[in-house]
């Protein structure tokens, strides 16, 4: 498994979309955020920050009262869906508009969780599922994709893999799991592997230790989620989000102390690291 | 129709207003912005913003109670005028004070929106219609300018015209119905046209893809609304600021990439932007 | 009157403390602010984010309930008297111990302001009285300085001099008043005039149109309050903030459109405004 | 006492940890941050902001109400324990997975207070006491380091020792307390002294007079617990802590007026500031 290709800069050039001069918001669609709770409200102003950086048309934020007033702050460009979590089973509550959804930063791993991932599993669009989002279960086969995010603990939470086995053979892991449950992989850590369902397996080379502080993985949750919506080829996504999110925690070190980088400061990083990949 | 005149920079640079040295707030008059609901907060902090840094005394805002505390926070030079949509016909009201209007960033279509701008028309104050204020209805003449600013799914929805055939003759449509309604109508969009209710028609020619995003016309809104007051005259303030809003994204763009404007990032653009435009 | 001297910047130079090394927060007093209301919140968050960033060693805001997130946010370092108003006549509200107060941004010229007006003014503390604490009244003889702030309008309704008269004169007006009611008058506007109580007057030659939008005279109130705190001489305090106040408009609009300053903006040039008054 | 050891620049390129490139945020640890209460809700955002800064894993805040929405919006990176102070005692709530605590900011030294800290103590985790958490009281022998943050008025208060005295003898009186305490004492001030329970005793040589305003002990307290966090060896935690934090006053005074920092500033100014102690 030593062969595993690196997902390059050079890759992310040539598969980074430019925004089309003739485009409007709903050219690049709505995406639909599910985050945080009332212990955990900053995990949604993470993603919904970092979605709102990379690429999508809208941002719809379905979150607890906590995070509200921070979120307005933050990215008053967000709107926000009241009381999905309570409604996600009515027949009234149209999530087909949706061009992708993310849930799980900030939410614990509970019931009411857990259905809710049921109930999006079944709309049939990319759906990134992260933290609380994260459990031990199968996946339908859908013709949308279904990305997983976790860290080696989440990871190993929901495959029974422990981590320390995992660590040593992190690739192989991954891609295992991701074809047996038909869903992808993105293990993250130094060299995040990026594993698809039909075992296409990528490495990521950026990233550093700056990452590792709580709320890094929040961030590259809402990284995806905007992405999906600007890219055609949902693969080049997940893997320029990937990159892109090492890459501002590279930029940081070159001149901050690499114990002090706040998560959202990767996301005021992103436009200014974003740009030189799109020229020519 | 092809002959439409564009509103270039020059045309800015001999139509914007300086500051005058003696003058105070009240030279430049009290702005009331409408704007915000419980699911769309972050709208009213945008406008807020906006129309405070485009040149305006004062500003009253009569907004949500969720956009309050961001908007103290954003801009706290902002004041709040409550329950101001509850005390629309109350004969206590007096709105009689304000030298500009603004409805509808972040407001639903609904009847109390309507009834708001049914009361605003009748006061015979510049008055800007944005999102939820659109709706299809016919305005009795005033002297007042009545700016609408619909993106083309906006336009299609208050005149019907389908948005496949108003793509292909945006000034065409855009002009007819200005004239038929006798307002002025902002069709945004590339190249946003400027409508007068007297057939003037401009193009406008700068904006580029950053703004394919949602909130940068709650920010256009506010931008109008503060403008109207430190113009003398109305058609300038409109033409102004729509050419300074895409100026703004176009100066983006040149070191960050288009994916990655938030839409509160023009108005924190707008002081610079601006400067060269004033000199001599 | 035409002979009125400027307060340059050379006496600012001359006169602006230097921090001592060895002091601690208590050598600089701690300041209290009373502002804002329900319908002006963000006028004390300019005041107490003004009044940290001018020399004093703590500061207690007594405010309304909206303003506190706000303030938290903007000023951390800010605490709070929670329902100061309300107690003001109680024996156990101890105010001794503050080293100067300000109160009125935000607030309404109502019989509760006036109330504690009335009690602050016994304090024998020095005072500063802006926008709402204005009211039309008399003083008795103290040794602490009193200093209202008003704007023209706040001039002619505290003194019944009519507007256009007061601004054919403004430095006769304001020395007259600051003699007869034995107080200091701030009589703001372009080339605002310093009276004090002995017939003293000065003009300040600093500052621009940029101001002439709402909040600023928020943040002078605070500028105001933080130079009481590290200046010994009160004069010279106040001399000095509505220099470097107008000093900072300056600086802004060397390189922004002076339609564009948002009052908050002021007090973060403060620190490098500031810095070359105190060199050598 | 005259040859008392400064803590230098050196020492602390020596000691300063660097972050591993293989490490996640488990490596570094979870600590937990008690701070805040309704009159001073910012005294727990410094604290929180500058421990986020200072090279922790994750970090759990136990605070005010009016601290929520704050803390929220300046570290979205932060999560929450609530109701941790009423639950203090209940056997269910387990702070064994704790790497170091710290509580005091923003706090009343008062019955709950002291409760809290009582339980705290017992732990045996590195733990941080400030301001409100101060009290006159002795501490049972144990192996984790227990540090005291006192200012000259907080020593004065929790040893009996006269302000003036203690301040002509601060190491003197700062290393007797410490001995005598078995705890660790950062006797704050200019020149700041740093006493471990060993009778080793270190004079800090950075900081100004910029550092002598409201809130600049709540970033202290928050770096001295990010610090334990990220180092091994907890008495160069402490001083190195101690030793940034003047840095970053320091760096600040370069550019900017001595009387306009704010506490949350500095944390602003880390990231940079500790740079160029990492290298080589
Ligand atoms: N040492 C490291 N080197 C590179 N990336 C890291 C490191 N530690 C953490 N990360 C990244 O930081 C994020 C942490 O996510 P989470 O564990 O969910 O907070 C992921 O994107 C990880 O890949
Ligand atoms: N591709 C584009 N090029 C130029 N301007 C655009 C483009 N897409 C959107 N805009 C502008 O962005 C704003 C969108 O407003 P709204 O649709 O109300 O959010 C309007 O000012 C549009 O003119
Ligand atoms: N045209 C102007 N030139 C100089 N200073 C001004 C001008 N307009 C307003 N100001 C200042 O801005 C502040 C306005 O205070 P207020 O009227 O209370 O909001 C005062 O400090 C005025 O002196
Ligand atoms: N004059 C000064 N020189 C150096 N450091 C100071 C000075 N005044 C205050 N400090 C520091 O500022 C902080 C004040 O903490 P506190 O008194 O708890 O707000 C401590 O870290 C002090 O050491
Ligand atoms: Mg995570
Ligand atoms: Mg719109
Ligand atoms: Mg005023
Ligand atoms: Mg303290």
């Amino acid at each position: 498994m030593d062969d595993i290709p690196v997902w390059s800069k050079d890759h992310v050039r040539m598969h980074l979309p430019q925004r089309q001069s003739g485009s409007h918001k709903g050219t690049y669609g709505t995406a639909l955020l599910i985050a945080g709770s009332t212990g955990m409200p900053g995990a949604a102003v993470l993603a919904a920050k970092a979605a709102m950086r990379s690429g999508l048309g809208k941002l719809v934020v379905a979150t607890a009262r906590e995070s509200i007033t921070p979120i307005a702050s933050h990215v008053p460009e967000a709107t926000f869906e009241p009381e999905l979590m309570e409604r996600i089973n009515d027949p009234e509550l149209d999530l087909t508009s949706y061009k992708a959804i993310a849930i799980g930063p900030g939410m614990l791993p509970d019931q009411k969780t857990e259905a809710a991932v049921e109930h999006l599993l079944q709309l049939g669009k990319p759906l990134v599922m992260d933290a609380g989002a994260l459990s031990e279960r199968t996946y339908a086969k859908t013709e949308a994709p279904v990305i997983l995010t976790p860290h080696p603990g989440e990871f190993s939470r929901i495959t029974g893999v422990p981590v320390e086995k995992l660590q040593q053979q992190r690739a192989h892991h991954a891609a295992n799991c991701a074809v047996k449950l038909g869903v992808t992989i993105v293990l993250k850590g130094q060299n995040t592997v990026i594993a698809f369902p039909d075992g296409e397996t990528y490495l990521n080379a950026t990233g550093n230790s700056a990452l590792a502080k709580g709320g890094t993985g929040d961030t590259l949750t809402g990284m995806l989620l905007g992405m999906l919506c600007c890219h055609d080829n949902w693969r080049h996504a997940v893997l320029n989000a990937v990159h892109l999110h090492g890459a501002c925690a590279d930029e940081w070190i070159k001149t901050h102390s690499a114990h002090t980088l706040l998560a959202h400061e990767l996301t005021e990083l992103l436009p200014t690291v974003m740009k030189p990949y799109e020229q020519q």
